[in-house]
Parts: C-alpha cells; sequence; structure tokens
C-alpha cells in the first residue's frame, strides 16, 4: 500500500508540473497545437493518477468489507443525511413506503429531468399525464384484477399473511446453509426446489409447504394453504360504493385507452412513442429488501407503437456500434455467463428480435451509463420463454449488480398487440391503425352463412349456439368443413358453449370465398415498452457512486458519494473560509448569481473548520465546493480530486454552472486557472 | 373597426421603418448611445402597435361573446389539441379525473420546474417526496378522517347521491332566475340563504331542504336526511385487512411529520421552509366545474417554519414594493371592492398580519404573473373571520377571475401551532425548536404531588384515575384548588375518566409552584403555508391565454394561446416550406440542435400550407416557428406580433433558445436580423 501512496503523490506532482506548463503556454499566447499537445498530455496524467487512487482505494476496502457491511454502510448514510426517511416514522413507519428528504428529492428530480431530456425530447415523445385512481373495469381488460397476485398463507391463529413462495425459499436456503446432517440426496432436491418454485403452481406450493413441514416464522403455528392476493391498493369512486376502483399498478395502462387520440394528434402515422412519469401502487403481502421492494414508487414508462410487419428503427445506427453486456436466453440456459455483445450484431443475428428493441436497449444504456451507473455492473438480461408472457415477442431486463444481488431495474418487452387488443375488446372501441395502400389490394375473405331455417329444424333451442359456433370457425377450420361436407355431406362439429358434439348437414351452412378490393390495411399496432423502476435505478445509483477513502490524517474512512454532476442533488456548496462579514456577504453574492442560473447550491456559514465541511459535503455528493477566503477571488474544489483553483469571485459562478451543465470539464477549469494548494486545510 | 385597421397598418409601417433604421445604425458601428435610442423608439412603436391589435381584437371579440360562450370555445380547443383528455373516455370516462395529454403535460412540467425554481432553489427550500398512501393514525391527528366531509343527501328509492348544499344552492338560484311570482320578501330570503348557507349545520341544512320541498334532481323522488361523507379515498395497507389507510388528501402532512429530521438537517435552525410537489386526492360526492372540482390533482405546498415570536423575513424589502389587487377582510365587510395596495404598507398597517405572509403573498404574486396570469384578473382575498380555522393567525387566497368567476388557485395560511402541535400529541415525539437564550432564564414550574397513599384509602380502585385528573391540571385550575382546599379544607373535583365528582382534601395533594432557570427557550414553531392547487392555475392560464383573431383572408376567427414561452408547451415548430429532401434535411438538422439544448420543439412535413401550418400551432401556443425556405437561412416568425425575421440556418436553433430561455426578447431579434415580409403567405 506504501508504494501505492508514493506512486500518487509523485503522479499528483506531475499533474500539478503539467497543468502550470498548459498555463503558461495560454499565458504566452502560444499556437494551438502546442497547447492542445500540452492539455492531451495533463489529462493523460490526470487518468493515471486517478487510476493510482482507485487501486489505492480498492486495497484499502477489499477484504474487510463484506456485501452486507457495504451496504449498511450506505444505507446508513443515505438515512443519515436524509436522502430517504422511512415514511411517517414518528408513529413507527409503514413496511414498504419511504420518503425522499431533501437529498433524495433531488437527484430524483435531476434523474427525471434528465429523463424527459433523453427520451422525450430527444425522441419526440407524447407525454401524458393519467391519474392514480382508476376504474375497475380498465384493470379487468388488463388483466391485473385476476392476475396481479400472489400466493399467501396465513399463520392460522394469529392470521399474519406471509408470501408463501418466501416461507418455501428461506426454508430451502435454511437447510442448504445450516443444516449439515443433509444428505446430498436432499441437498439437491432443494437446489432444485429453488430453481423451479416460480414456476409452482398454487397446489404444488401448498404441498411442498405441506411436505416440509413449514410453520408461521413468527409464532410456529400452523398456515394456512396458499391463495392468491391481489396485489392492488382497492378504493371506491365516489360516495356510492358501487364503482370498484384502484390505485394502479403501472402507468402503461392510461397510455394504452388513449391509444386512438394519440394516435390522431400524431398525424395518424407510426411508428410513435407515447410517455408517462408517475406513481405506481403494489400492496406487498410483507415487503423485504428496503428501498427495493417498495409499495409505491414512481415509474417511468414509455410505449413506442410500431407496425408489427415494420419494426425497423431510422436511428438504429446510432446504437449499433455499442458494446456492453448482454446475457442471452442461450447463454443462461447453456450456464455461461453474461458477456460484452455489440448490439447492432446481437439484431442482426436475431439474438435481439428486432432493431426498434434493440434501438431501446442502446437507448437504456446510454441513458443508465450516463447516470453513473457502472457499466461493469450493468446487464441486458433477455426473458426466459417461461419468464415471457405468451403474447411477448421478446423482453430484456436491465439488470444493475448491487449488494442484493442482479437487480432488474428497466423491462424492455415487445408486447406485441396484446394490450390494444384488451382495451379493443372490453371496450369497443377499435384501437388500430390504417395504413393507406399505394394500389388497391384484392383480398379473398371467407363469408359463412348459416342457413337458420334448417339449423332452427335440427336444433330447436340450441340453434343460437350453434349460429355463433359456426360463424366464429377461422378459415382453416371452414374449409375444412366445407371439404367435409361436399365428401361426406355431412360433419362432426364441437360447439363449446353447448359442451358436446352436433352433426352440421350440407345444407344447414354455405362458406365460400369472396374477393374483395381493399384501399387501406387496418391492424393492431404492436407495441414495445420499456418500463424503468426509477426508486430501484436510484438506489444502484447510491451504491455505484458510494465509496470512503481516509481523511487526510488517516484516522478515519470518509463517505463520499460520486455522483456525476448531472445527478449530484446539490452542485456547489459556498462558505467563507472564516466567519466574517465581509466573506459572507461575498458569498451571498456568489448564492443569488448561482440561484439565477438555476444551479442548486447550498450555503454554510457554521464555523466548523473546512476540512469538516469538504466531508460533509462529500457525504452529499456535492462535486464543487467554493470557499470564499478574500473579497475578490475564491477557491473551487473538485470532490473526486480534491485539486483545488483560484478563480475572480465574478467568475466563480459562471466556472462552476459551466461544469456542471457539462459545457465545460473540471480538466479544462484545472487547465485554466492557477492551482491553489490545500496545505492549510485540515483535510 | 376600419378606423383601427388602417392605425394597425399604420403602426406595422413605423416599425417597419424603425426596424431598418436600428439595422442600418448597426452596420455603419455607430455610437452606442445612438443605436440604444433608435431601440428604444422602436420597442416604443411596437407597444403602440400592439395596444392598436388589442384594441381591434376587443372590438371584434366584445358583446357577440359570452362567459360560457368563451369558456365553451376555449375548453372544446384544450380538448381537440389534447391539452387534456377525459380520463378513460374509451371506457365513458370518470367523473372528475382528467388526463393531461401531450401539450397539456408539457405545460403542467414547465409550470411545475418553474415552480422548483421560483420557490425551492431561490429560496432554499428543503424538497421532500412522500407517499400518497398515508395510513389512519396520521389523518387521524390532522383531523380529515373526523372533519374532512361534505353533506351528502341519498335519493331515497335509487340510492343515488347529491351534495346537500349543492341541491339547496341550485334550488334557490333557479327560483331566483326562473320564477317570476315570488315576491320581494321570498327572494330576499333565498339570497340570504345563498349568503349564509356555508354555514349553516348538518341539520339547518337538513330541515331548509325538507322546508323547501327539494327531491332528487334526476328521479324527484324523496332524499334523505343530509349525512357527512368524508372524501378520502379509503383503502387497506397489507393484506390483513387491519391497517385502513386513506389516499392522502394534501401533501402537507407529510412534511409535518418529518419536521424534527428536517429541523435537524437545516442545522437546527429557524426559520427554514419545505416543500412538496405531488398528487392529493379528494373523492368528490359529485363533481362540478370541469376542469376546476377533480378527484385526483398536483398540489405544490411550502411549510415555512418561523418563530412565533418573530415572524419578520429578511428578505421583505425585495417584495415591499410590489402593488396589486388586495381584498381585505374590512373592504369586503363594508362591500366594497378589491383595490391595489402597496404590500410593504399593507403588512406595516397590519392588514396583513406578518412579514414572512406578506413575503410570501409577494412571491405568489410575482409567480402568477410570470406564469402568464394577467395581474387585472388575479387578487389575494383575505379569509373572514367565519372561513379560517380557530387557529389560524391570517389566511390569504390568490384568486384568479376565469369564466367561473373568482377562483381560489393558492391558499396562504399562517396555521400558527396547530398542525406540529396535532402530531407531537398524537405521536408523542416532541416537535419543537430550541433557542439557546443569551443568559439563563428564570421560570416558574408548576408542581403537582398527588399523596397517594391517601388517594388510595379514599378511592381505592378509582385512584389511577383522580391521580391522572389532577396531574392533568393547569396552572389556572391547579391554583384555584389549592387556593380552595386552604380555605375549606376540601374541594369538589371532576374526574372525567369516572365521570363524576369526588371530594378532594388538603393532605391528598399538594400543589406548589417553583422556580428553575432555563438556558434555553424550547417552543412549538408557527407555519405559514401557500399551497397551490397546480391544475387550477393551469386552467385559468388557458382562460388568460386564450384569443382568437381574423384569419389573413378575414373569413374566420382562429385561436391563438398568446403562452409565455416560459410555460408554452412547444416552443418551436420548424417547417420545410415545400415537401423537398433538401429543406427536410436543414429541418432535420436545426431540429437535433434545438433536442441537444433542451427545447421542445415539433417538425411538421405536411405538405399543409404554411398559413394552415402556422395557425394550427397558434392553437398549440407555440410562440415561435422557424420556416426552412432555403438551405443556408430560415425565417423565424413569433406567434403574437407575426413577425417574420430572416437568420442564418447555423444561427436559427440559438436565436431561438435565447428567447425562450428569456435571454433575448423578439424586439432585440427584430432589432437585429433583416425583417422577412409574409406577403407570399397565405396567413
Amino acid at each position: 500500500m506504501e508504494t501505492l501512496r508514493e506512486s500518487l503523490s509523485e503522479k499528483s506532482s506531475s499533474v500539478e508540473a503539467q497543468g502550470n506548463v498548459v498555463r503558461a503556454l495560454k499565458a504566452s499566447r502560444a499556437a494551438k497545437p502546442e497547447i492542445d499537445a500540452a492539455i492531451e498530455l495533463l489529462n493523460k496524467l490526470k487518468l493515471e493518477k486517478s487510476a493510482v487512487e482507485k487501486q489505492l482505494q480498492a486495497s484499502i476496502g477489499n477484504g474487510s468489507h463484506n456485501r452486507e457491511a457495504f451496504r449498511q454502510n450506505v444505507v446508513n448514510t443515505l438515512e443519515r443525511r436524509l436522502f430517504y426517511i422511512p415514511s411517517f416514522k414518528i408513529y413507527g413507519g409503514v413496511a414498504g413506503l419511504f420518503d425522499y428528504g431533501p437529498p433524495g428529492c433531488a437527484v430524483k428530480s435531476n434523474v427525471l429531468s434528465f429523463w424527459r431530456q433523453h427520451f422525450i425530447l430527444e425522441e419526440n415523445m407524447l407525454e401524458v399525464d393519467c391519474p392514480c385512481v382508476t376504474p375497475e373495469i380498465v384493470l379487468k381488460a388488463s388483466g391485473h384484477v385476476d392476475k396481479f397476485t400472489d400466493l399467501m398463507v396465513k399463520d392460522e391463529k394469529k392470521g399474519t399473511c406471509y408470501r408463501a413462495d418466501h416461507l418455501l425459499k428461506d426454508y430451502c436456503n435454511e437447510k442448504l446453509e445450516k443444516d449439515l446432517t443433509i444428505s446430498a440426496e436432499k441437498a439437491a432436491e432443494l437446489k432444485d426446489v429453488l430453481a423451479v418454485m416460480e414456476d409452482f403452481s398454487t397446489e404444488q406450493l401448498g404441498a411442498k409447504i405441506k411436505e416440509y413441514g413449514i410453520t408461521a416464522p413468527d409464532t410456529k403455528n400452523p398456515l394456512s394453504d396458499p391463495y392468491p392476493f391481489n396485489l392492488m391498493f382497492q378504493t371506491s369512486i365516489g360516495p356510492s360504493g358501487s364503482s370498484p376502483g384502484y390505485m394502479r399498478p403501472e402507468t402503461a395502462q392510461g397510455i394504452f385507452v388513449n391509444f386512438k387520440d394519440l394516435y390522431y394528434y400524431n398525424g395518424r402515422k407510426l411508428p410513435f412513442a407515447a410517455a408517462q412519469i408517475g406513481q405506481a401502487f403494489r400492496n406487498e403481502i410483507s415487503p423485504r429488501q428496503g428501498l427495493l421492494r417498495v409499495r409505491e414508487f414512481t415509474l417511468a414508462e414509455i410505449e413506442h407503437f410500431v407496425d408489427p410487419e415494420n419494426k425497423s428503427h431510422p436511428k438504429f445506427s446510432e446504437v449499433a456500434k455499442l458494446e456492453f453486456l448482454m446475457f442471452p436466453r442461450e447463454e443462461q440456459m447453456s450456464g455461461q455467463s453474461a458477456k460484452k455483445f455489440c448490439l447492432g450484431e446481437a439484431v442482426a443475428k436475431g439474438t435481439v428480435n428486432n432493431e426498434t428493441l434493440g434501438y431501446f436497449i442502446g437507448r437504456v444504456y446510454l441513458f443508465l451509463v450516463r447516470l453513473g451507473i457502472d457499466k461493469e455492473r450493468l446487464r441486458f438480461r433477455q426473458h426466459l420463454a417461461n419468464e415471457m408472457a405468451h403474447y411477448a415477442a421478446d423482453c430484456w431486463d436491465a439488470e444493475i449488480e448491487s449488494s442484493y444481488g442482479w437487480i432488474e431495474c428497466v423491462g424492455i418487452a415487445d408486447r406485441s398487440a396484446f394490450d390494444l387488443c384488451a382495451h379493443s375488446e372490453k371496450s369497443g372501441v377499435p384501437l388500430v391503425a390504417e395504413e393507406k395502400l399505394a394500389e388497391p389490394k384484392e383480398v379473398e375473405i371467407l363469408v359463412i352463412t348459416p342457413v337458420k331455417k334448417e339449423l332452427g329444424l335440427a336444433f330447436k333451442g340450441n340453434q343460437k349456439n350453434v349460429v355463433e359456433s359456426l360463424e366464429a370457425m377461422n378459415e382453416e377450420e371452414a374449409m375444412q368443413m366445407k371439404a367435409t361436407m361436399e365428401s361426406k355431406g355431412e360433419v362432426e362439429f364441437y360447439v363449446c358453449t353447448l359442451e358436446k358434439n352436433v352433426s352440421i348437414k350440407k345444407n344447414m351452412v354455405s362458406i365460400s370465398k369472396k374477393k374483395k378490393k381493399e384501399n387501406q390495411r387496418v391492424f393492431t399496432p404492436s407495441v414495445i415498452e420499456p418500463s424503468f423502476g426509477i426508486g430501484r435505478i436510484i438506489y444502484c445509483l447510491y451504491e455505484h457512486c458510494f465509496g470512503t477513502r481516509p481523511s487526510k490524517a488517516g484516522y478515519e474512512q470518509l463517505n463520499v458519494f460520486r455522483f456525476p454532476p448531472l445527478v449530484a442533488p446539490i452542485k456547489c456548496t459556498v462558505f467563507p473560509l472564516v466567519q466574517n462579514q465581509q466573506f459572507e456577504e461575498a458569498a451571498k453574492v456568489i448564492s443569488k448569481e448561482l440561484a439565477s442560473v438555476g444551479i442548486s447550491h447550498k450555503i454554510d456559514i457554521t464555523g466548523t473548520s473546512i476540512g469538516k465541511r469538504y466531508a460533509r459535503t462529500d457525504e452529499l455528493g456535492v462535486p464543487l465546493a467554493i470557499t470564499v477566503d478574500s473579497d475578490t477571488s475564491v477557491t473551487i474544489r473538485e470532490r473526486d480530486s480534491k485539486d483545488q483553483v483560484r478563480v475572480s469571485l465574478k467568475e466563480a459562478a459562471s466556472v462552476v454552472s459551466s461544469v456542471t451543465e457539462g459545457k465545460m470539464t473540471w480538466q479544462d477549469v484545472w487547465a485554466s486557472f492557477p492551482h491553489h494548494s490545500s496545505a492549510a486545510v485540515d483535510e
């Protein structure tokens, strides 16, 4: 470790020396290529310095901390600095509900602003904002009323509720970890249960719980059989009690039901995307995993509507060259791990189903990395066949590695026409798109004409059921019936509403094909849905940006959130070096300028030592700190390098805003202003 | 009208001529004062031109339209252009629920961004973000469970529910308007009922409904007696059914319960403000007034915590000179109307209770006016004594005049210590602030010491109740008891938990006062609460920005939303003059530049005439339109003046961003670039 420390000190000197060279060249008005070369060298030296710093830190952190300790450190810091607060804490809190405190709220607001810029603005999406309160019929159509459930078991004496799969999982894990007496055979069985339990039916799950004699964890009382519990918060709309409603479990349905209006708004052109940011709700049975599984959360969802016959994307070339960790179905099934793929190749080979899906995978990647997610701990995992809904064409999850393991943070699914069809059917309003054909197309349509008189004579009261079944035949069935009738004179026909076969004679139905000219093609668009769990992304970001480093004296480890300026909750702190009216006035002037250009900042006029104040802002992830130590100039200190430059009072706000808005890098600043030594400072 | 038209044409020529003068001066590198003077004259001419335009428009609009027709026109335009959409429309909609469609969503997002800039950032407030789902105990403490109700009556046969006061109001209004046979006496009575019905008790309201024989409006069936209906959406947290919860009716409670943490975060300093933007819910009995009374809405609330003994505000001088319409209690009671007051004077005279309240009134005024609310249709109305809660020190509503009359859009209330006390009491967690005293203060404290032995002998099993009642006495009660015991030896004492009087003898309790030195003052802060109904502000803004103007040919009236660039949903449209690959490519280049600097815009490449495309964007309130008519330069057209300038292709995006971000006015642009005649265009 000492070698690393020496190396770091050496690198720091080189950086400082080269910074002086750059400034001298600038002052002498040297030719541009010379200055550029000097700056390039400077940046290279800075990179080397930072690499050594990282190694040093890793060598300090490694080994002594495990995942849980790391998480505890992150979570403690987050809670102490009010990034989040357990909701209604003074009343004992409510499981699965968390507030964002001031810095957390600012991070969230920055993430959402960037989401709007990156997706809505740059892709010209149509943003909508629909209510959370949703009438039952909408969620009946979407399937949530019937299927949005988890299996629950109850303590038969106390009534306490548990998630059935959690109990089984805990049982298996505990046996495997702690019971050294179990046979290899038994261990294999438990592992197998863990692997396949997601696909268990209610009965299978119940049977396993019985077989293993699992009881209520708190009381050891017997448990009920598992039964489905709907995860939506239920309520009632209006005073009569006759209109059940739910708090929406996702924002997507609000977009689907508006498809027709949005399609018209877009000039009846496909493809287009609509987007929504908003609260969603999930009445978890027993929330675990802290900030990752909560009962109310912010979703940001995109529904990109596209012609199912043409899923190419005009801007795909812009992301085709990206390379990142992907984990296709095949690699998962054959026990390999995620590896780097070129997105363009993954689409070309058909690993990713289509260009539009690929385009969004690429855009999601760029979004997450620009936020500050570590690209080495980000992968795109394809859903296995049994994970996907029957209607889905392909699904990929952006998974981020955290102390809880790989966490699904964004789902990117090609849901085909499922949602629009479901709402069309339930509402009776066609949710379709039209395409004018260049020239009319001749199409053959099937005509089934039941002869009601004959059917009436033969089936009496059942006539209606038979007629409906005949009319519902698809082309293949109908043409087969026609053939059989022509050869044999009659045919056995299953009427599902009667649950039996009937005999249809040749004279009871006429089946034919007609030719017709059509000028337009009417079709239900496919929808490609990237869906972002904003809270999960933010939590993973906290873990990826968190680090510790020794205090200057080396006595303690100080926490630092290395947020990129884009997401940092506060962009800059301003503090007078000592408590003194002149410096405080100067600090206020800078503060006013920062506010007027929209830079969030914090003045700290406490008498605490400057080093402690730096440590405080590092722990909030503030990228820049202005220290007022004169009434004409100030120092600006960068959080990660701890480097400081001196700038005039007047320039301070504009330098900060240039860096935090990405118009300038800290390297540029470092190369342009005199360096300030922090020797006097007790960092 | 012809005179006005002539005058307009004359003014337009002067503006154009003066614009040429300014450009010529600039080109000749004339001295700055000369150019400035020429620009000043130009701006004066422009103002005159715009005044004539306004008169012209008023003379067209007046008389022929009444309020309802105007509203219908606004609402039709809003719905046609998807500013809003009745929620779940394909399923028949739900009363009181509306979606924001793409332009509405953008307006909302702009209003909220500006709110964050104007309040949170410029005032360094602590923003928090709490869940909508709220456990019962929190809303029990706040009083919502018991008191957040409206009186409801039911159709006794059909079960349909109505708001009792609405039915009575409708009855009185209809009688007064349509029944010409009623006596002057009866009319006076009905008017009186309308004036005082807000203060009616349940019984009074029921008696009036009976007296007037009011029946269910839809069926004429008899009605039930009125009874309170709680307006919160109720739900259940978790699976057990044993934790009732509600969707929050306001965002404020989330802040109050976090007071302690926020106070520590702020370094235990007062004053400070916390703020929250979020959804709130109100299960209206029968929503009316379209977009103004809805069941789910966005609130933006500030809770400013302040020492009740010092409600001065350090920045009050910044707003003290503002003058605007105020409507103090006194003016309302004496039948006068709102008039202009200077805010500083209103506070100095005590019309407004304190500086902090006054400061927020001033900031709210600036916020609304900068959004585009017409200051002549904005007033601050003080609550009458009977409108205010008993604990409130003073309340003012920012009311905006719309076609529905004066609408409360922002409430600014000094709620004293009510909310923090309520949650302290219910939760048992003290929500207080401390002030270190410069020197210790001697205080007298009351000491009540029940003598348990004597009490036990006298009251046996009831001893505990008696002890608790004795200890709960306030100072006045205790000192009175002491006096009576000393004079008479015993005293009758009511024990509320026993619901009877008991006799307390001198030897059963000792009551005294002790002197104590205190180093700090512990107190419950007062809270000043500005609470913004974002949806209402936006609706009023729509009405204030909406206008019509004749098409160029004069055949029809075209709609225009004159949004300031700050709130305009789309800042700029880009269209190629004709469909042509070269122009389309240029349009795409501009679009990309606009997106990269965060300017929301829309490309319109339809073959429609340029005039129709201008009309389309006017109706969306787009302030600037770029028309690509060459591959080196483009024209930029301003919505309100319809003036056009020519700028190079490269400058287009930066000119648009300067204007929409307020760095340049259109006057500056007009003075700096060559004018483009729109003669060729069919506007």
